[in-house]
């Protein structure tokens, strides 16, 4: 068994949340796990493409995995957030989410028109909120290189939303 | 200069956000400079206590520091989170912060009794949050080693509210 499937064991499924019928994946316990959080950041770190130059984490769960990873990288971390949390915002995106619909933030100057972006979450579940930070991504004129998560929900079809994205997924379920 | 003062000059101040009166501590032009995160990472981890075996990192400016200072020291990151976030909660705190209320959560299963833990935050201010932190991490039958900031704001004496903690700051303003 490798490091990383290990790790992967960790993840906790818990059903009925945050929605009657939802399998929510809880990471909590591998990210308690100080050899398996680390397995799960060297091989998402080393996978992405040669010339990604910042990623872009997603509010929360992204953020604990796109710091580490961007450390590791040596490249800008830019927190992509939720609305009301950022005192200057370059741009805003409204769309549609596996349960509900949300908004999310690009802080003003921090990412350069031509950055070469791997955006960064645990889960790839319908891909909205993907999509929705690769739109932002977009207008600020900077591309989307990769989208690296640990798991994929491949029954949401995730990437039939992310037309022409790289998508690397530690786990497909 | 060190690196970390020039790290710190990034930090942007922002007047009346979220609440007129309020000077904001943007810390996303840090975050977007490679050098200057990881400087600041480098350095909280290695003042850390030698003892300290888990990093309890505060939604959600806290996650993009605790995380990679997890893995930088190779300990347990035990995310805290706001409500109706976690699927599986041990315990919850409300507390008052410098504007309004709140209430945390520690995710179950994570934190063992007797963990020795860093609390990791982007800035210290009134130590509402951070004494909250303190409350689930001791009922959990754990202790805070030590709190860890990027920033402290002294004049609103968020020390008081933590008496008896060891709090290591990159910048007391």
């Amino acid at each position: 068994m490798t490091d990383i499937a290990a790790a992967l064991e960790l993840v906790r499924t818990v059903p009925d949340f945050p929605e009657p019928g939802v399998l929510f994946r809880d990471l909590n316990p591998l990210f308690a796990s100080a050899p398996a959080f680390r397995a799960v950041i060297d091989e998402m770190a080393a996978r992405l493409p040669d010339d990604v130059d910042a990623v872009a984490a997603i509010e929360a769960r992204g953020f604990l995995l796109g710091a580490p990873i961007a450390v590791a990288r040596d490249v800008a971390l830019v927190p992509i957030r939720k609305p009301g949390k950022l005192p200057v915002v370059a741009d805003r995106v409204d769309y549609a989410l596996e349960y509900g619909t949300a908004a999310l933030e690009l802080p003003a100057g921090v990412l350069p028109a031509g950055a070469r972006v791997a955006v960064i979450d645990d889960v790839l579940a319908t891909g909205g909120t993907v999509a929705g930070v690769r739109e932002l991504v977009e207008r600020a004129g900077a591309t989307v290189s990769v989208v690296s998560v640990v798991l994929e929900l491949a029954a949401l079809s995730g990437r039939d939303r992310l037309p022409g994205c790289d998508i690397q997924a530690l786990q497909v379920l």
